[in-house]
């Protein structure tokens, strides 16, 4: 995703705290375009896995997923809800998941007519940093007892470590691009070979 | 749209308290082949109208607004996010949407970047009921100088009494689908000709 690379460096910022500011093509303002050579990839990759049913979560993954679903034969989406409240159904499966960014907590919710044991999940998320999100999707997957074939990332933060324990429990996580190092004040963005 | 009416009428469930639940295909599980249709016709209807931009709110519009920019030249879409907070910088257009679903009051966010005056901003929404979030849309892009070029919605409450209102200022509101009463202990569904 020589292309994607190239976009993050032209057009994404490094802030202080480590956050890269890309919202003017991935989840604020979107390139669909871009989008679609992302949909692209993530079928180059999973596309012989038999995936039944992309997984996703609000907002900013919903986009990316949708676009990505094209590629896979028109598969349905599922985008997980998150709810202030713990307050829910029995028809729903549930995942508690922090977030380090607004500093709380969220309750992600699927229902459970949207996942069978023979579902066979892609998950797809614009960002994997500490894995948070990603673990709760995981979670709710296997909850269904349905398969988790694995995650198509737009975005790795490389120097934390969601990917690497992830990977290390067995999942399958592909990363289009995956920093290992930003810099704040020169703006320098490192990306893994 | 024949197709989303049949697909309205085969899978849709009506709920007490005018509540049409159509989680299966549009606002939770994602029938992306349907969007596709959505967005040829939102196409057919705003094609000739110089879109520079679609507008949405998250969450249920992106996926819809992502697929519709394919055919509207790959256009970047921008979606609204809703923050508790109105704790918001300068560098935001804001406004506020009270949610009747959910009985609050959410400041609704755009980044300044992303709307100029220069823009023909087409707006894009899976529901339109009483009006509340699509009248948050046309006030912030009215605030950053640019057209609103129509409103493309997917199923409308013709029951209540948003569209009617925005009609009744001039905007231009394009419903593929009208439904002017729905029967919770029937199940049945009347659509406007």
């Amino acid at each position: 995703m020589d292309y994607l690379k190239a976009k993050i460096l032209s057009d994404g910022v490094v802030k202080k705290g480590n956050v890269l500011k890309v919202d003017s093509f991935l989840n604020h303002q979107m390139d669909v375009r871009l989008y679609n050579e992302i949909g692209k990839e993530f079928y180059r990759l999973f596309g012989d896995c038999n995936v039944t049913k992309i997984l996703t979560i609000e907002a900013s993954g919903i986009g990316i997923a949708c676009v990505t679903a094209q590629s896979f034969n028109y598969c349905p989406v599922v985008f997980a809800k998150k709810s202030k409240t713990s307050n829910v159904s029995d028809s729903v499966y549930t995942s508690q998941v922090e977030s380090f960014t607004h500093g709380n907590v969220n309750t992600v919710i699927v229902s459970k007519e949207y996942i069978k044991p023979e579902d066979r999940i892609l998950i797809i998320d614009d960002f994997l940093a500490n894995g948070a999100a990603l673990t709760g999707l995981i979670d709710i997957v296997n909850q269904a007892g349905a398969t988790v074939v694995g995650a198509g990332i737009v975005i790795e933060k490389g120097f934390q470590d969601g990917g690497k324990k992830l990977r290390e429990k067995g999942y399958r996580i592909e990363s289009l691009a995956i920093i290992d190092s930003m810099n704040d004040e020169t703006g320098e963005i490192v990306f893994r070979d």
